[in-house]
């Protein structure tokens, strides 16, 4: 279909919530898209995280294949063999002692985790403590209550009442002041993906972890960016050497079949009917994810995932000394990094011109270009998008 | 993998939060489900109204494996040809002049109705009329804000504060008395799903469709169970011939692949980045959509789909007259029907026996047996189905 057309098609009919870029894609492999005037870009967005092994996968492609040839979904009512396999798979991976509940986002992800730290909360069919605490520039998600979680006043227009009980602290040093007898739960980002990319301090984190432990206060990680192999290992919190009471991740976890997960140590915190879904953990989406977790275990195992996000780094850092002028800073962690753009009018610019020069590169918070390329990424990619980069940041 | 080590896996690795049957599927086909022991049923729930075109069926499982191979996901930043085309379509099948946003759920889909109904209340960027009434024994899905919209007391424990502006109606009839000058919507099932299969007065429908235009309420119709020609029609809405603002749908759109949508006559109601969803109207769920679609319009225009509810339908009201004093009555709309069974403990057996004879079929409310056939079912498979009945009620 032209581009005109199809332009014309989506503003007619689909709800204008999202600043589309003028271009469709018909088909990717690996790194690469290619958009419907055969123009070829290299993907360093994925989707924004999504398309953890790349685009068309083979593998993950013939998992789908299978499952959906033999039976795409059943009710939850039911024993579903693969949603077993991956809950068992994604708790060994990540060493941590916890059970998992399956949904269809990060938004979702995220609504059990504030159900799971209500419930924990709650005292003898009480609710004692209620409120929840999240950092400033974070975000959560979509639906109500992750927009109220998400601490950035913009987002608080138009869709309240919002429920209460949450509480916003300025960074990880202002939690402790916000905790009082009534908080049950921090939720908060290691590396926030729409507030900047910026990793929070390993020590600050630990310290903050072991403050919650004594106060009795859970502190819930959303992985919905950050996990499944994006900061190296599994989860970030993995990286960071703590032990989070929840977690929730999605995004890349299936490889673009939509799927969300939450996984807490408070094993029996609910009961039959407290929380549910009709899709969440179906046969399709965690047969695509076992496959997906196999694929970048792997990929771990051999030492490539650690190289790849090594050399990316390198190329970024280069990048950054070789143009200080324009990036004032390289920041990340694994492989979710940006650029600190000197303004938002150059970042704008950069971004335009990569576009046009055949490279995806995201934005995020005020001035940071974000990079966060498939997990399968390989050198021959990686190389030709830093050449294209090359080839048009002289005119910017 | 053995019944009891998956049992055993699931329950070690998965929260507790379904009360599973001993059983788990293998493989599909069409109406068919075989479990671990070769054990073979017939499936009168499709997964809760969602393998709307059966198990294993070659055409959707065709699109998925197409598009899975060429591109699975890319951001809502660039234009997605399916989406667009399946906005359209259902658009144009439902003749509501309208727009969509895609979700991954019905509860997501929900929380863009409320989204949606919040902005309409709010005036020069005050929030004037935030109340949306909702009916009791309605179900509106399990984030923390759809779980208040339900109007069901059971399930507003734990995991509150839950967001104000929930008013409750008892039925119909008593929506007018709830409306105040600050209400802004209704949202309600045509057919209640998990409530008992009663679908609601045609006459009253419209009654109340008319007040809500007069009063400038908005009529919001949660079609998650009801929709995607469940009803005879795409929508339930159109059977009612009524004209709702917002409808919400999910379940059987995709086949078993997790969607959502959220459709509206409100078409500028959301501006870029009030809403908003990862996964939502990606290239693999909306290519499934479209398949589905195309496979149900062209069931709907041959004729079959209305043999086939009249067919089902006929022989669940034999069912009902030769067994009344188990079912005292059959109740539903389209294929989406239900048997009222004399008490609880009839109903429990009931479904035991069906089950242990190779028949699935659901529970809704506190004494109705439900029955969500795959719209595609055969008339051999329904027969079979029957028979399969037949041969151990008896034994009640
Ligand atoms: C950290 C984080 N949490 C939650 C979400 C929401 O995820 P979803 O869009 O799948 O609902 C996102 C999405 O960008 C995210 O980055
Ligand atoms: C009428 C209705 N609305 C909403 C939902 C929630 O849908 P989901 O489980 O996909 O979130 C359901 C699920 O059963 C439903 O029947």
């Amino acid at each position: 279909m032209g581009q005109q057309d199809l332009k014309q098609m989506d503003l007619d009919f689909v709800l204008h919530t999202y600043a589309r870029n003028d271009v469709h894609f018909v088909k990717g492999s690996g790194a690469r898209l290619y958009d419907s005037k055969g123009k070829e870009y290299i993907d360093f967005g994925s989707g924004i995280a999504v398309c953890s092994v790349g685009h068309g996968n083979a593998r993950l492609t013939k998992a789908i294949y299978k499952q959906a040839k033999n039976l795409i979904h059943t009710s939850n009512l039911y024993l579903i063999e693969p949603q077993a396999r991956l809950a068992k798979k994604i708790v060994e991976l990540s060493g941590y002692d916890m059970r998992v509940f399956f949904a269809n986002s990060g938004a979702e992800a995220n609504e059990g985790a504030l159900k799971i730290a209500r419930k924990f909360g709650e005292e003898n069919g009480e609710l004692k403590r209620y409120q929840i605490i999240t950092l400033d520039s974070s975000f959560h998600g979509r639906t109500i209550s992750t927009l109220k979680a998400t601490a950035q006043n913009k987002m608080h227009q138009y869709f309240g009442p919002f429920p209460d009980g949450f509480v916003y602290a300025k960074d990880l040093n202002d939690v402790p002041n916000k905790i009082s007898n009534v908080t049950c739960a921090v939720l908060l980002e290691l590396v926030q993906g729409e507030g900047g990319i910026t990793p929070f301090d390993k020590a600050e984190v630990q310290k903050l972890a072991k403050i919650l432990k004594e106060k009795n206060v859970l502190l819930m990680v959303d992985e919905v960016q950050t996990g499944i192999y994006r900061s190296g290992e599994l989860f970030a919190s993995q990286v960071y050497g703590i032990t989070p009471d929840v977690i929730t991740t999605a995004k890349g976890l299936a490889g673009g079949v939509p799927i969300g997960a939450v996984m807490t140590s408070l094993k029996d915190i609910f009961a039959p009917s407290d929380h549910g879904s009709t899709f969440g953990g179906n046969f399709l989406s965690t047969s695509a994810a076992l496959e997906v977790l196999e694929i970048l275990f792997e990929h771990k195992q051999s030492g490539e995932l650690d190289k790849t996000i090594t050399y990316f780094t390198q190329k970024l850092q280069d990048l950054q000394k070789h143009y200080a002028e324009i990036f004032t800073q390289e920041v990340g962690l694994g492989l979710m990094r940006g650029l600190r753009v000197r303004d938002l009018e150059t970042l704008t610019k950069f971004l335009n011109a990569t576009f046009e020069a055949g490279v995806l590169v995201l934005k995020s918070g005020k001035n940071t270009a974000r990079f966060l390329p498939s997990l399968t990424i390989t050198r021959e990619e990686i190389d030709e998008g830093f050449l294209r980069i090359e080839s048009c940041i002289a005119h910017l």
